[in-house]
């Protein structure tokens, strides 16, 4: 098997997380990833040995003054890699595109830029074979991702035929002193359906889906309320069984552990896993309701960390990796170290 | 038609506005109200002249101690008056309920209650005229008072079958200054459903309806978001010209307003309003999306003051008073300011 060598554009919220996750792959390779300014987190790449590029030579200056070493260009990053991940800010990536196709690289976008930027959307649990062999993926949202996981697994096993779901949203991520809100629930959109829906039909067009969101005043995880419609009556205990055996679906039991909310899971995460990063789709076991083909639950979703493993899967996929649904599963979240339960 | 002499025993969030909404009766005499501190509200009720009652002699040495006349004792109060509104914390009422029906007064408790308290759950547009001559009634709790004034409001037009909602509720009042959370997303509670499905069938006792519900680190209004299936199809227009004419129930639009949250409303009554009390429920007039007989919305729950006038209503259904429910919504609403428009 063949390394795949990859570079990733962007070193943010989920950039940087994609990178230390591909350094954990086997069958893959860091080039390098490139940075616009040389702040912290340039640091940190640097003290890790990290080869650092800028998106052009203009940049290089600033890094050297700080003592940072520029290995070179995007342009320069392109030459040399297989697969380029591109986790810049939201519609930066289409604007990106002409550069990647002109260096003849594979390319992963992120949820935040519109569908057509890719030959297709992607959600491993959903479409992981069909994607092979895909010139780019996108890697849908991290709400949509958390969304896919459940009906995607569910639809597997039982058929799902309708989906409604309210996603109480994070106002903010720890770093984003900028943003809001304080004290306030803000529709988002104001208008029904939000855009997950939309999202969602983008890897599975046959589903009748509609959402809602809002924002509320915290900074870590969204909390989603979903209701499922399946093709066929089902038992509480056939749900629970699936939910529990799913790979990247954990089941939380608040009568076991005493966490009903996105603070105290965070919190527990604090004992066990770096920065809190819970890239599991968390499902709450006793809000799993079932009436007949009705099923109603919470779920909650990191939203810095959940789309990292469909990132690593998309990276094989695009290169048309050996690697089966199965064995990717295994490789990615093995090396990740996703877990079944809190620790 | 005689006057109905009413007393209020607790002088808290609803206490409050519930006796100065008494107080704005032509068919009504605040007789006294009842307190059990001397604090700002004690002080605030005192220079208003309304008489304060305690609820034993030992509590009146603290009022004149700070120069807080006193009336009487809740013993005395009750033979004073013909209805008592209990506005008591939680599970009080019930405690006092023995001591009313001794008196040989009538009784209006609040939701957070058990519904057994009383011969019947109230709530205004769903069982006004059948609740005439009960003894004893609850008015259900805010949220299910926003509730109940949406389902009944289109039960009555079209038919509604079964109804899901999901709540996102306000953290604390702003005066709890103990109570969270701040940066969590609390599951009010765990398991589904939440009370509020059981709350509405008090009134209810035919409808589909299941709730959920998370707490979030708000202070002001709750947030529902609702999905009704009615017994036929129907047009958006149709929707939104019932919304648009219905009793207690105010549209805003987001496009007209920039309103899209619960602060911005909370800024708007600022404007124009005693203490940014919206009693009225507000409904987001872009977020009522109709696909077939499924409607779905958001509306504005303000949980401070949306029972005020289901209280007064109850208050004449207990003494089976002559005023028709479209009377006692007139004399209700004229009085207090209600509106079908923020000003």
């Amino acid at each position: 098997m063949s390394t795949i060598r990859v570079g990733v554009n962007g070193f943010g919220t989920i950039g940087r997380r994609v990178a230390l996750a591909v350094t954990l792959q086997k069958d893959m390779r860091l080039v390098g990833v490139v940075k616009r300014t040389p702040d912290y987190a340039a640091l940190y790449a640097a003290s890790k040995g990290i080869p650092l590029y800028t998106p052009t030579s203009r940049e290089a200056e600033e890094f050297e003054k700080r003592g940072i070493k520029v290995a070179g260009t995007l342009r320069e990053l392109l030459s040399r890699v297989d697969v380029i991940v591109d986790a810049t800010p939201e519609g930066q990536g289409a604007k990106n595109k002409p550069l990647y196709r002109e260096a003849g690289v594979r390319q992963i976008y992120q949820g935040g830029e519109k569908p057509d930027v890719a030959d297709a959307s992607f959600s491993t649990l959903c479409n992981y074979e069909e994607s092979k062999g895909r010139g780019s993926l996108r890697v849908v949202s991290c709400n949509t991702t958390g969304l896919l996981r459940l009906i995607c697994t569910l639809n597997r096993e039982f058929g799902v035929e309708s989906v409604r779901a309210v996603l109480v949203r994070r106002g903010a991520d720890p770093k984003e002193v900028k943003k809001g809100p304080i004290d306030s629930i803000v529709l988002n959109p104001p208008s029904l359906p939000s855009h997950h829906a939309v999202d969602v039909k983008t890897v599975l067009p046959w589903l009748d889906i509609k959402t809602a969101a809002v924002a509320v005043p915290t900074t870590f995880m969204h909390m989603h309320h979903v209701t499922l419609r399946l093709a066929k009556a089902v038992e509480k205990r056939d749900v629970l069984e699936i939910l529990a055996s799913a790979p990247r679906i954990m089941l939380v039991s608040s009568g076991d552990t005493g966490i009903k909310s996105t603070s105290q899971l965070v919190d527990a995460a604090r004992l066990s896993r770096m920065g809190y990063d819970i890239p599991e789709l968390v499902v709450f076991e006793e809000s799993v309701a079932v009436d007949g083909n009705e099923v109603m639950l919470f779920q909650a979703v990191h939203q810095e960390s959940i789309v990292v493993p469909e990132n690593i899967d998309a990276i094989r996929a695009v290169t048309s990796s050996p690697l089966t649904l199965e064995e990717t599963l295994k490789a990615t979240d093995g090396s990740l170290g996703l877990r079944k339960t809190l620790w």
